[in-house]
């Protein structure tokens, strides 16, 4: 083959494997993780179940690969949100926002699938808590950022301050879908929102407004 | 019937209730939501699965029951362990030790798969947040009692910290219990100690050592 050949096939390859990703995301959705088979993803999609055997070797593997995307969406987005902000009461404006996004979305969905499909598949569980780790990561990298702006110095270390983050979000995140109501989580938002505003007014940083805890 | 064989029927009764949800239980821990059938959780039980539907009527009630069990007898110790703490460090000490607990007792395991059977059947959702009430409600009285004793307000709502508490709780002891690995999560607890005694020599209240925080 020439070289302009094998790099169409390799765009279609990319195609055809982004779009059995698209079909498996909207099949985790709408039928959870049990009805989540190789023929219910490929009706969706509409093409032959052969080809997630050919492109990922296993449902299983599609379905990493599907978490894997919704979680790549996601911190794209963070990025966006929390890059901006520079101060802890600008930080939880952003993490109130990117929160409802996460559940408004369904990559919470997804994320709850996956957890609910690790109960039959023993190794899912460590699979899913490495796609955690870049979550921890981006949660160090922000409080360091935002830490470094206080007049003192913050008596937590980012990596501990990071996983306590990424556990409590992922509860309140839980939680409010199991229960299908916000109502709390939103309250706990708000709280944190006037908890950063009383200690911006303290370290003389200016309140921010109309962000988020509306 | 006379009066007397009217109540050793009954105590027959719970007798039957409690030995099925113990299987109910053990299936769970070791077969999974998706595994335990009303087959499985009688094999493990050696009684007849029809007993199941006689004394709960489905395997949801009977697994919401299982639950249920779990969560009274940690509550039970939580009480034990948390009412003797009177300082926010003594509370997190405490908190440590139930956290492994938790975990080492298999409660999380049930919950987890609980959790994971509530992608397959809608109601199973609110039916655990309802469960989570009570955890809530404990949070908020140990930390409103905690709270009494600092020579200072405290500006947080019990309410909204005790959501918060309970959500980084099932956050911690759900990645925890995926992964397979408590190493992250002590280091976050040996942290909420450290700060904890650091605010206990700010506020005067002297620290306390050899609990929990090994």
């Amino acid at each position: 083959m020439s070289e302009a050949r094998t790099s169409t096939t390799r765009a279609r390859g990319e195609e055809t494997r982004a779009r059995i990703i698209q079909a498996a995301i909207e099949t985790l959705k709408r039928e959870g993780f049990g009805g989540a088979s190789a023929r219910a993803i490929a009706r969706t999609g509409g093409f032959n179940q052969a080809l997630i055997f050919y492109h990922f070797g296993s449902v299983r593997d599609l379905l990493l690969a599907a978490l894997d995307e919704t979680s790549a969406r996601r911190m794209a987005r963070y990025r966006v949100v929390v890059d901006d902000a520079e101060t802890f009461q600008e930080l939880i404006a952003a993490a109130t926002e990117v929160y409802r996004e996460d559940l408004a979305s369904g990559h919470i969905k997804v994320l709850a699938e996956m957890i609910a499909g690790a109960s039959s598949i023993a190794e899912l569980g460590p699979e899913i808590v490495r796609r955690i780790e870049p979550w921890i990561a981006f949660a160090r990298d922000a409080v360091a950022r935002v830490s470094s702006t206080l007049p003192f110095p913050v008596p937590v270390p980012p990596e501990e301050a990071a996983f306590g983050i990424v556990a409590l979000f992922l509860g309140i995140e839980l939680l409010t879908h199991l229960e299908g109501d916000g109502t709390r989580s939103d309250r706990l938002f708000e709280l944190g929102s006037q908890l950063a505003a009383m200690a911006g007014l303290l370290t003389g940083t200016p309140p921010v407004t109309g962000k988020g805890g509306e």
